[in-house]
Order: structure tokens, then sequence, then C-alpha cells
């Protein structure tokens, strides 16, 4: 590939310029990377390194051949998950109740203590797991860390999930819970929030509200957004194999949101967010993390809703892999990234 | 590695969490990279697509064996890039004049047009190129591009360089020239902004005022802040030879880098300014790429200032390595870049 002399300055490394400044034309192009080994960070919690020390997810690439392969696999993550959940709730003095809302499944998920400024409050959340796992109160454990670390009621939506139901069950359901909310809750006292498939659900939600003329909520918090299911940004194949939660692109998490969207376009911004319009949108905080395979997807998030004026805040944790910021409670930095969070919402919701 | 049950919840793809939570002990630890081939990512502009397919800087790892040696790479590198400067003057509408600072040299920078909320500010400028590189005017380029995208006025730090001169004497300059603008504008419409080894110096300088009770600045920049020298970060590992600027830690600019330090503890804040205490930081805007070699970096400083309560803003660009937002005048994302910065400052700066 040829390098064009162009203005680039060499005020920092800079020496590459002067190849460039001959006029010569250096081989560029993809990278070649070697094989190598990347250790532990050491600057993360103890309890962080051992999730990054993690070995890759055993079913990271496990890919079920029939409907019912799919619900078992789902089934067997979400009663692990759920037995973790009561040391959870406890550890975070939450409680956590079944609702039925406008005919749609959801659960309240109560602190123990809820500050005055937060009496008026709700949050709405949208759960991750690739569009597919999570059923039940199996995901909830995302909602009662903000809840215990926040401080906030919060509404988490169980959506309707495939194979049963594909795209748009999941965000019908999260619009007509956000709806049913309005009766509880003035929108501008409300947040939307939710990481991975969570993450692009909130982003849908916004952009659906628009679209139908519906209140939109004071603030949002789209943790890793899985907003390009075209999975065309950079960190795809930089942090490949690097995330141990994610993994891979085209891998078990793909084939999941393949379910989803079933055929749609995968450009749909109610498919990819990160192809809306974000005009209008109200002050979003993102996560991510360094080995994050959806880096890419939330710095490309942030940049569309700063090119669109939008108020919106990046908070990159040292060494994480997907989601890995809710993944231990003890974490130190689980508890600095709700609350960060809390704080966004706390300056952006009304009382 | 054994890794325990812990309160980690599955609420992304949590599939690994039923090994976990049947007791198994998978192991873990580093994480072997097979090699492998990146792609130049088609998410960023044309002209970031050629800077991030351009190969390896040629002299990322050519050390000189002698300060003679070193002179003449930094001299051929400075008249590389002094040559690309009038065309990117002229292209900015922005004029350069040498200045020397009770002793130290500068360069005062000046946008053609001023607007008047920019009248009575001023920013200090301290350029990249690992302690070693960009004397005289070679390192202008970034102080001409926050001038010309962010039409103000700019007092770009000259400052003494290693082998002739290595710590404190860059910092002691620059502080110089901070004590010196004084006179010239109120600190409460004054910034300070610089790149890698410039951003160290942003974050350093803070911390030097604070020590010697100094007015601070009423907002600072520092872009992918060479903040660690003990290159603790993660991506010092993840990107190395992924970002073609920097290319790879204990390579040329950590060489450079040492001949400033000559023996002085790396961890020592006013070298490696994530060790030091960020309270009272002034509001702060950080700016990074996701192939940049200090990510970590910038994402450990924009952590720390958090969690000393400072307001503190973090843009990371797509695909970008070490300092790529810039290189090009030309790239959209250069001028976003810049202007982001000067929104940040136009924000927190009095007028």
């Amino acid at each position: 590939m040829q390098i064009r002399t162009s203005l680039g300055i060499a005020w920092i490394a800079g020496l590459a310029l002067i190849t460039i400044a001959l006029g010569q034309t250096p081989k560029g192009g993809p990278r070649q990377m070697a094989a190598r080994t990347i250790p532990v960070p050491a600057t993360v919690s103890p309890q962080i390194q051992q999730l990054i020390a993690a070995p890759l997810s055993p079913t990271w690439n496990v890919i079920p051949k029939t409907a019912e392969g799919w619900k078992q696999q789902v089934q067997e993550a979400a009663e692990a998950a759920i037995k973790t959940l009561p040391a959870l709730r406890q550890e975070l003095h939450v409680k956590v109740e079944p609702r039925t809302i406008d005919g749609v499944k959801a659960y309240m998920v109560t602190p123990e203590n809820i500050p005055p400024e937060n009496r008026n409050r709700l949050l709405v959340h949208v759960h991750g797991g690739c569009y597919v796992n999570g059923p039940g109160e199996a995901a909830t454990g995302e909602a009662i860390m903000m809840a215990g670390f926040g401080h906030f009621r919060i509404l988490s939506v169980d959506y309707r999930m495939p194979p049963d139901f594909p795209y748009p069950a999941a965000l019908d359901d999260a619009i007509t819970v956000w709806k049913a909310a309005q009766k509880m809750a003035n929108p501008k006292n409300m947040a939307i929030f939710g990481s991975s498939a969570g993450g692009a659900l909130t982003l849908s939600m916004v952009l659906r509200a628009k679209q139908d003329h519906l209140p939109l909520p004071a603030a949002i918090a789209p943790g890793t957004p899985m907003a390009d299911l075209t999975n065309a940004g950079d960190t795809f194949q930089t942090n490949a194999m690097l995330d141990n939660v994610l993994v891979a692109p085209d891998a078990s998490c793909d084939k999941r949101a393949a379910l989803y969207a079933k055929g749609h376009d995968l450009k749909d911004p109610l498919l990819s967010p990160v192809y809306g319009d974000m005009h209008g949108f109200p002050p979003t905080i993102l996560t991510s993390g360094t080995r994050d395979l959806l880096l890419s997807s939330t710095v490309r998030v942030h940049r569309r809703l700063r090119q669109a004026g939008v108020e919106a805040s990046l908070q990159v944790f040292e060494g994480m892999a997907h989601g890995q910021y809710g993944r231990d409670v003890k974490a130190p930095e689980t508890k600095e990234a709700f609350e960060e969070i809390a704080r966004f919402f706390d300056k952006h919701l009304g009382k």
C-alpha cells in the first residue's frame, strides 16, 4: 500500500515520517502477528486477575444443531447462574420479585435502602446473553448489582427470546415495559441500562422510542453493547482469542444473535444500533474493557453519540474482557463501574 | 490456576460459569495466542486506514549506541517533520513565532481568527517524542492543529532534552513557562495539553504545580500519556506489534525515556504520573486509540482521576495506534479529536 506524503506530523515517535517524507513506498496493509504469550496484568485487582486468567469460555464455540439443543444449553447455564443469586442478593441487600407488566414478564429489583433522592426514580434493565441466554431470573445479576451499588429500584425485563421468539420480540417486550413504566415514574426520573445484548437493546429502545414518539429516558447506560452485528469493528480482530468471554467473532454469541435476527438485515439500526441516528439521545455512559471483543463497538457508539451532540461518557476498564466489570461482586472494579453509572444517573435524572 | 466459585454472574455469555459452578479447576493463566493476520479496519476514514496500514515505524527498534548517534537520529526526524510544517500552517491558517520565556525556548502559535471567547485564553503545549525527539519547531505540529481546529493562542514549550539534559530539565522548563504564562493570562483561562511524553509532562506539571503551590490550569488534555514508564499496563502486551508507531515496549521509545530518567526511580510520580496523587486535579480529557500501546496507561490515568473525584473524560478512537489522532490533518478523526478537546476547554476555561 502506498503511503502518500501528507501533512502528518512527527510530533510523537515520528521517525516513520522520514521514510514517508522521502517519497518511498513502504510495504503496509494487514498486520502479521507472530504467536505469543500474553501474561495476566498486575494492574488490576486480584479478583479481576482471576477473571482475566480464566480459560476461554468452554462453550464459546459449542453450537447446538437444534432448537432443543440450544434450549438445553441455555437451561444449564441458567441453572448455574441462578444458584449464585441468593448469595449475591444477600451480599448486596437486594430483593427480587417477579412481576407481569402488560403481559411481559419482569422482575422488580429493590435495594433494602433507597435514599430520598432515589425514591421517585426507576431504572429499566435489559439483560445480556447474546439475545438467547438469561431466561427467568437467571440474568437478574446485573440489576441486583445496580440496585445494590446504586440504590435504585429497577424493573428488569425478562423478554422473550429465540429460538422460539426472534426479533423484534425482545425489543417489543422491552418497549411494552417502558410504556407501562411511565405509570410508575416520570420518564425524567428514569434511565435504561444493560450490557452486551442488553446494551444494544438499551440503544434500540431509544431508537424505537424516538420512532414511536414515546418519552425518552433521562439517561442510559449501555455496557459493551452488541451494537454492530456485522462485526465491522477492529477489536473483533485485535481482541479475538484474548477476550475469554466472547472469545472470537462468528462463534456462539454470533450464532445466538443470528437466531434473534432470523434473516433480518443486520445493518437495521434496531439490530445494530451503531448505524442508527443518535440525535436527541439522552446523556449516555458506556462501559467496556481493553480486552473486550466489543471495545470497538463501544467506542464507535461513543463517537456516534458525540457526533450527534449527545453528552456521552466512556469508561474503559484495564485488562477486562467482555462484561467482566459485572462478573465478581467482590472486585473493587465492579463496585466502581456500577457506582460510576449510578453517579451519572444521579446527575441526569430528576427526583 | 484455580478459579474459585464466586458471586460472578452469568448475565452475559455466561456459559463458562457452568464449569466454575461445578467446582472444576479449568486451566488458565497467561493467554496463548496463535500467529495471525489482522486486517486494516473499514470502520475508520480512508486517511486513518492509511495510517493503520503503514508498516511498523522503521526506527522503532533502532537504538543508537552514542549520544551523537541519538542526536543524528533526532535531527533527521526533525528535518523531515519541519518540511511538512509550512503546508500545515497554511492549511490551518496558523502562524508560529519563536519566543524566549524566562530563558526557556518556546513558540507562540497563533490562529488567524481568534473568536471573542478565546481572546483572554491561553493554552500551554508540551510536545511528545519520548522526551528526546522534537527539538526546535519540529514538534509544533500538535500545537498548530490545536490552534487551527480550536482557535486558541498557544505557547508551545521547546523544552531541553536528553542526551544533554535529562530529568528534570524538561519539567523544569515547562514549569518555568507555566509560571511566566501567569503574566500573560489568568490561570482560570488557561489549559495545558500535549501527547505521549507531552501527555505525561502535562500530568507531571500539575503534580509539580500542586507541590509548589502554583496556580493550576482550568483544564488539561493529556493525549495517550507516557504515564507509566515501568510498562505495567496490559496493552503494552496486548497491543505490542499491532501499534505501528511505538510498536513494542523496551524498544526505542523506552530507551529514549531511559535517557530522560537517567537512573531515577521510574515509579516517581513526576516520571510516571499514574502513581501520583490526583486529588485536586482540574477537569481532564484523555485521548487514545484501540491499537495504542499506551491505551492501558490512558485508561488507568482516567480511572485514577475518577477515583480522586476529578471530572475526567475519555475518548478512544477506533483502530488508532499511538497518537495517530494527530498524524493527518486531512483525516476527519483528527478534526474531531482536536475539536472535542477544544469544546472541553471551552466548557471549563474562564473568559
